[in-house]
């Protein structure tokens, strides 16, 4: 039994990340992959889509240069033969902060031949912009 | 065939919101169902976790005292056996201040013998909140 595409590109994401070595990445990556991490792109540029495997290492490589991944647990999962899909959480460290960061994510992915081709990703951005600015934002009581 | 547990979930979550008729969900539920949405509950207190079906039949109630659904769209989708992964995006209204709501999620559903038996989602909730404010949080670029 082969290994499923999904754990082999994270472990090359994780890889291009703390040790910002991206070969391994761009080996399991499609040429076309579209990408999308929704979120404030103001403050993240490095969130937001990107198109093809050029744009997508090239982002890869400006996460490494903002966060370190410590931990990450996959709390859901599911695998079909060329997807995958996984609610995680991650320990991260900001690098420019050097602040511990805790962040919840979904992760859908696709692959053919082993190739990622598809990548959607929804976080929890309003917990991410608070840890990342180190305090609470005020919100009104709305129900 | 039969329908998959999560299509027949997911009609009955939206007649509970929109039309405030909760037997169909009640229906559909396991008496010992985990269920979590993560995100702000100080600004929006029927967000967070619950545990059994009565809990999660009151907070769909106070769910439907908020927001009124109108359209919404799989982006992504994933089915096992008893479980199913989507990523979705809703158009809302909240209903106090009557503002349209563009909404991005990822949900995760286990079923046992056709009933809910655990919901996990993850909403991009820096983009509800904004919305919800009814203008932009000024955020400082990080990377």
């Amino acid at each position: 039994m082969t290994e499923h595409s999904l754990w082999r590109f994270s472990r090359a994401l994780h890889r291009a990340i703390n040790e910002r070595h991206t070969d391994d990445l761009a080996a399991v990556i499609d040429d076309n992959v579209e990408w999308a991490v929704f979120g404030p792109i103001d403050m993240f540029p490095f969130l937001g889509t990107r198109r093809g495997k050029d744009e997508v290492l090239d982002v890869c490589r400006q996460i490494a240069d903002n966060v370190r991944v410590h931990r990450f647990e996959r709390e859901s999962m599911m695998l079909g033969d060329e997807s995958g899909a996984a609610m995680m959480r991650y320990s991260l460290t900001a690098l420019d902060s050097n602040r511990p960061i805790s962040l919840r994510l979904a992760q859908f992915a696709s692959f053919k031949n082993g190739l990622l081709t598809s990548m959607r990703v929804v976080v929890d951005t309003f917990d991410l912009v608070e840890q990342t600015l180190g305090h609470p934002i005020h919100l009104p009581k709305i129900a």
